[in-house]
């Protein structure tokens, strides 16, 4: 269990990252949408492997082949499936922890659970499963242009200490890929390279904050009680390989405030409800009401690090875990595409639930 | 959609804040587990309003009735259904909001979403839903206790500014409800009380904290990929009213860290495998690895305030919305027994999952 | 598990025979449907017992209370719950069986499957559930009516070996409920009324076929491979008690003809696509095609005879089960509602996921 | 939707007849199953095209290639994902039906729900789906093989009117696959064989029945209400292309007869509970009672003729498709592995489920 994410719009991925592949089966995508192959793999760019001296130096072409679902160019109704085959393991690297447990890895849950793993690169726990929610969301985003064009974004707001004061009103997001860190304040951006970069000769890791936005949303998308917009993005988040926490709109600054410094008062603006402020971030009741989502998602540093560290192997023995492999010294500027991605799988699956809402569609 | 939660222990809850009651309905609660309804009505009545002066004066005896699925006091394994009768309703008190939107509540998303609402307490998105929680949570917990015995415990651990600044290691946490304000410190509990009384004279709400812990886990639980344990104790903490943030182990501040610095290096103790620190939260790759679970929810200050307000009306019209009705002047202590409820049903849940993993069980 | 049935327009049974109440929770209706509840008990009324001398003496009112969901008469959009008191529980007829596996009954499956059971009239596996099924059924017809209004039409073809030779466009299917025994050829319902009197006179009971027709359907509703319209409808008939099997349209018969006599031709008429002959059943690849929906569903004899039976105790030891309690010498007359019923709530279900089928809805 | 099934032991098929590949994604397998990939592709060989002349001349190696899920030979709890190649797809056969609605297909219909078709030998809709329904099936019998042990078995027993009349125990299952009928009475199959090469010569297809059975089964699997065990075979059964009924037990013909004749006592036989005829099919109540299980499924006559039809076209002009193409005059021999897959796969998820029944498993 636990390969399937939504509701309608939804999508199960499956492969290891040294097995022969990495796929995804989309359930639910409408007949009738325009696929752009082209754009799913240039969504796969940003997040590929090799880009910048600060990522892992993996090489993946990442090229993805569309097995079902579309026919001339044209999404059919029917389950759409994409494979992306792994080309660069290097599986050697991993034979030594074949018995070992490296620490904060899934390794040991992993054998605890199941009592058996692919231990190659971290198998299916490793984050090159990510690829799949990538080629995905990029299908979910072709439908949502189509449908009613809400559009996302994410950026680094923070890497170790270094903390973006500004709020996404007052950067310009169309500059989010101009910098390898993914970062729309140029100056800031810089600072974050260096420090990655450091982080990176010490053979030492860090974790860092990607800001989401989602713009142009219609009001009414999310489900109330249990599967809130916040709840389901939150839980689409978190699912995310190193995150450790989620807040949106006010967030946990939020909890300082009073009531009456909080709320949003409405107002009218044309033939549209507004609110002057947006502390609740573009949800109210777990349901949007037409304002920006915004959300932080907070990113641990990477477990797999370039030093020995103290472990122990299956049998219980003490044992030293040295680094090998390739990895990123720093995660959040691979995983800000991941991030657009996962927030457009739920903003597609809320979209379509919408429409089942009322007697009169 | 949307009020349901759980793959296998699942529930469902039904019911408006003023309709004849409020509901929830279990499938999936195993045959053979002793059901005290006695511990059901000890953990509402830790859920209920009207316990001291710092909580809303609806008075609701909160009495449950269960209907289905307990035979001669033992679960049989068909659906458990309960329901609580809504007694104290002042309904007349939302008459003047039957054409106005609240500011930050879900009035205005619900009209959009539905063409239409129960606008009286909120109706569905009323906090009285999670009365159907904590009933259900209790029949979790009572479950886990016969099957292998995880304890659930949650504090209030900030108000406003007034933080607590021990860990939950160093707190005695059989003494969290020793005090109205469920902060097992006694010291900053009469603070926050102080403060919790001062925003409720001014008319006023204030936002808060609460860590939650488990203990006595057993590792295995937690699906990878999507379902991590984490994700869904996210989400389930994310659905809970007036909810903005979730963070579990290190959270927010482990970004900050270095990746030696964060990882927990692996021994062992007996014949179990532990980690020497637990930045993990308990929690590896989104499976549970047997050490403590602990997470932080961030809930906002409740959005009625006894204060008039500027809003519109459905016809967009210009409205003052004046604070009338009873609620709370900060959520945290009461919800406290939601939170554990919460946890308790994602618990149960991937425990029963974890049954179908391994060919042999 | 198992107690659930339909993706969006879902519904959730509970409680048991001799317990304090049935109860169904939909979830998924969507808002602006207006409810009449006396549709509901007028549905309940034709399934109640004790409608003539060849139905079960138990004397239920079966008065529905509404518990959520609805509003000044209109659905909401939020759960539906509905609760039915079992008031004429005569459990000291069953005491007799606490031990003991009555015939063809689920007695020995539930000890096997859960340790323990609710032995009273069956507990859980009474065909009283079907009150719920019945409730809800008429509701969806309501939604049904108010969207798009197809007809749904059941009637008793088949008693013994008394069978209806007329298929259902040769009958006045208005005149259905004009006799006992449900079905419209009064001539022939008379003889089965009469076959039906005389078994249970012999303390025996005896099986038979319901009919079922649904009108006015729009083309598209069923999903391909799984979900086939057929398939759905076929499980959700033989999910009701004392069904053994199913066919639509040609059915069975259909088997020993040859493709070129089977297949239905297109023609155009007006300006709708339609097929000469129908014995696809209005259903082509699992999805409506817009003519007549037409199945067969037989019912055994009922296992519950009023005659001494061989059996063993939950000791194993033989054991005489003797015939006691009040139940139907034959199902199918108060089986038409419960046919229609689960037809409605599948027609439901497909009609709303259809909205999500297309890019532009 | 609609191309999944199964709640634990779930699998989700993909692909078009003329797309580069069909496949399935498992998920829920267990881990630690010992997976034979020969046993998955002599099932494949089974129900491959070009078996003998009564068969379709397609031809396809149907070679599986296993894309993740299994490590070193063992499944690792993670999904199971596996590719088949469409090699021989002749999709210049069908551009002629590009505008055309073949009689009794799918053609009309998926037009009708998508707006858009891919109509190259029917896309979705064709019966080359099922070619991943027989590779999840084979991973399911290696599961049940090493976790609990049913056989399954699957037969011709219908062939028109040719009809079998001896019942399953009078037959030697063994002998199945002797023939290319798949019907294990040499006599009759020799006969069958007859009928449906006469029938392939006079360009036409003819109708069939397969009779199933489970053996070794355990009693209690299967779910109360509506995920009834012969429920859920039943839609398994019915979602297989030209499936137009099912029947379990006594079937059709069990409506004859009276309840005394028709109930199956109980008696202890060693440590067993047993009954002394099966009627009920070996499921009481939708569960397992330790009996064989046994079904009738009814196979129409396959829609494809080669001959000249009336239809219409998309624009709803008169048209006459013509018969082209390669395709069986009668499924049932092909069909035989595809009842068994399905069997399997209900029989593999309801004994995981079964785990989650009780408080102590």
């Amino acid at each position: 269990m636990g390969s399937s994410f939504g509701k309608i719009f939804k999508i199960s991925t499956f492969g290891e990252s040294h097995g022969p592949a990495i796929g995804v089966n989309i359930e639910g995508l409408p007949a009738g949408v325009k696929i752009d192959s082209n754009q799913i793999q240039f969504e796969l760019g940003r997040r590929r492997p090799g880009q910048s001296r600060i990522t892992t130096q993996r090489k993946e072409a990442d090229e993805i082949e569309i097995l079902s679902g579309v026919f001339e160019g044209v999404s059919t109704g029917t389950p759409m499936a994409m494979v992306i085959r792994n080309k660069d393991q290097k599986s050697k690297d991993y034979s030594h922890i074949a018995n070992q447990f490296r620490p904060s890895h899934a390794d040991y849950t992993f054998q605890e659970k199941y009592g058996v793993r692919d231990y190659r690169g971290g198998g299916r726990s490793s984050a090159r499963e990510t690829v799949a929610r990538v080629a995905a969301g990029a299908v979910a985003k072709q439908f949502i242009a189509q449908a009613f064009g809400a559009e996302f974004y994410a950026y680094v707001s923070q890497v170790g200490s270094l903390k973006l004061e500004k709020g996404y009103v007052d950067l310009d997001l169309d500059q989010i890929d101009d910098h390898a860190v993914r970062c729309p304040d140029r100056k800031m951006a810089d600072k974050m390279f260096q420090l990655i970069d450091e982080v990176r000769k010490d053979q030492d890791t860090i974790g860092g904050i990607i800001t989401a936005v989602i713009k142009n949303m219609p009001a009414g998308l999310g489900e109330p009680v249990f599967d809130k917009l916040h709840a389901t993005l939150g839980k689409a988040m978190l699912s995310i390989n190193a995150v450790k926490g989620f807040e949106y709109g006010s967030g946990f600054d939020g909890i300082k405030m009073k009531g009456s410094e909080h709320n949003d008062a409405f107002y009218q603006e044309g033939d549209r409800i507004r609110t002057r402020t947006n502390k609740s971030g573009g949800i109210q009741g777990g349901i949007s009401n037409g304002e920006d989502i915004y959300f932080n998602v907070a990113f641990k540093p990477v477990a797999t690090i370039m030093q020995d560290q103290e472990s122990v192997d299956k049998g219980g023995n003490t044992a030293t875990v040295s680094g090998k492999g390739r990895h990123d010294p720093c995660v959040v500027p691979r995983a800000v595409p991941i991030v657009e991605a996962m927030s457009a799988l739920v903003i597609a699956d809320f979209y379509l639930i919408t429409r089942t809402n009322k007697l009169n569609n």
